[in-house]
């Protein structure tokens, strides 16, 4: 039988899963911002970030106030500060998805990604919103092997990230400057998200195992 | 007479100050790195990374123990949740000290930066350090006037950025993608880290004051 306390872990869970669920369909919307320049759709990734910030929020006094009134013992404690921890691993992804979407809204009505790099940004987007989905798979079923799966997708991303900058460094290369600053930012962006998801698993993983997966 | 729950108080205050000191000699020393080309220096700072995140670790399970040993009243337990937050906020700062230090790593024995930005990118250097000094003081003292002084570094900040990139923009820039995307990131480096810190310091006058300085 479940006792109060143990309830009230598992409602943590449930929101921190909501919350990989919330940036995974923010970066995923705001990369179809990006690609198809649509001005509506970065203003609702932007607007959407404070939904973010709110249940982040809600995670972390929910959180705390747990750790005050039942003094959890030292491996509850763990869990507990990692919580903390992926929340704020997660509202940073947000923001990075806003990022994108604020730059698809600078440039708009322009597009800011050149065709020759359409299908490496999508790409780069289709394997972030990868990552939250299964992170928040991660989450809910503390599930290691698919967390080490992550790390995969993560060398994916990686790779995506060094030929976005290769192709900008040829020189053929037609775009100016100021293409290719939006570009590395953008490139950036993804592979933070990343970064900042990942991590989220890896923490799960290591409150069941005591494993470190990778450094 | 104080009592041993706020001595605590103040130790974690302590150590927050200290984070913030080291945060600010990981930027000061990466931008020097950077200036130079120094590789050893360079090393040093990202060396110097394992003691940032170390001493969050020690400011995080000090003030969850106090949590959990003390169960604070509502308004104590927003003060050590918004310390949580800080010790946070900090380890970003020196990640992004570490990625200028990184820069300065990848482009030895080059320099990543032209004759032509020189200032720039060491007048970013030098506000940015001047912005964890202050945090690092408004921790401290809790000064709320010191606190609103960061507000003008930080617009000082934005506007370097701004400058950063506006001069690769212009016509007669005369280097390629590769340098310009260097210091696009580096340019970003700066503005974020200057983001968190002063993040600090707004965090701390809230907490005295209850009053947001600017959204």
């Amino acid at each position: 039988m479940r006792d109060a306390y143990h309830d009230e872990l598992d409602a943590i869970t449930d929101q921190l899963v909501e919350l990989t669920s919330l940036v995974g369909r923010a970066i995923s919307l705001g990369t179809q911002a990006l690609l198809s320049a649509d001005l509506g759709l970065a203003e609702r990734v932007i607007d959407g970030d404070a939904a973010v910030d709110a249940l982040r929020e809600r995670v972390e006094r929910r959180t705390v106030d747990l750790i005050a009134r039942q003094q959890p013992v030292a491996s509850d404690l763990r869990a507990l500060t990692t919580g903390l921890r992926i929340a704020s691993d997660l509202e940073r992804a947000g923001d990075l998805a806003v990022h994108v979407a604020k730059l698809a809204r600078r440039k708009y009505p322009t597009g800011a990604v050149p065709p020759e790099l359409q299908i490496t940004i999508r790409r780069m987007g289709d394997v972030a919103s990868a990552i939250a989905e299964k992170t928040g798979e991660v989450t809910a079923t503390r599930d290691a092997i698919r967390a080490a799966e992550l790390e995969a997708d993560d060398d994916v991303m990686d790779g995506l990230h060094r030929s976005l900058l290769l192709t900008m460094l040829a020189p053929d290369w037609p775009y100016g400057v100021d293409t290719s600053i939006d570009l590395a930012l953008a490139g950036r962006y993804y592979e933070r998200f990343a970064d900042h998801v990942v991590s989220v698993a890896r923490q799960v993983v290591y409150l069941v195992t005591g494993e470190t997966l990778r450094a």
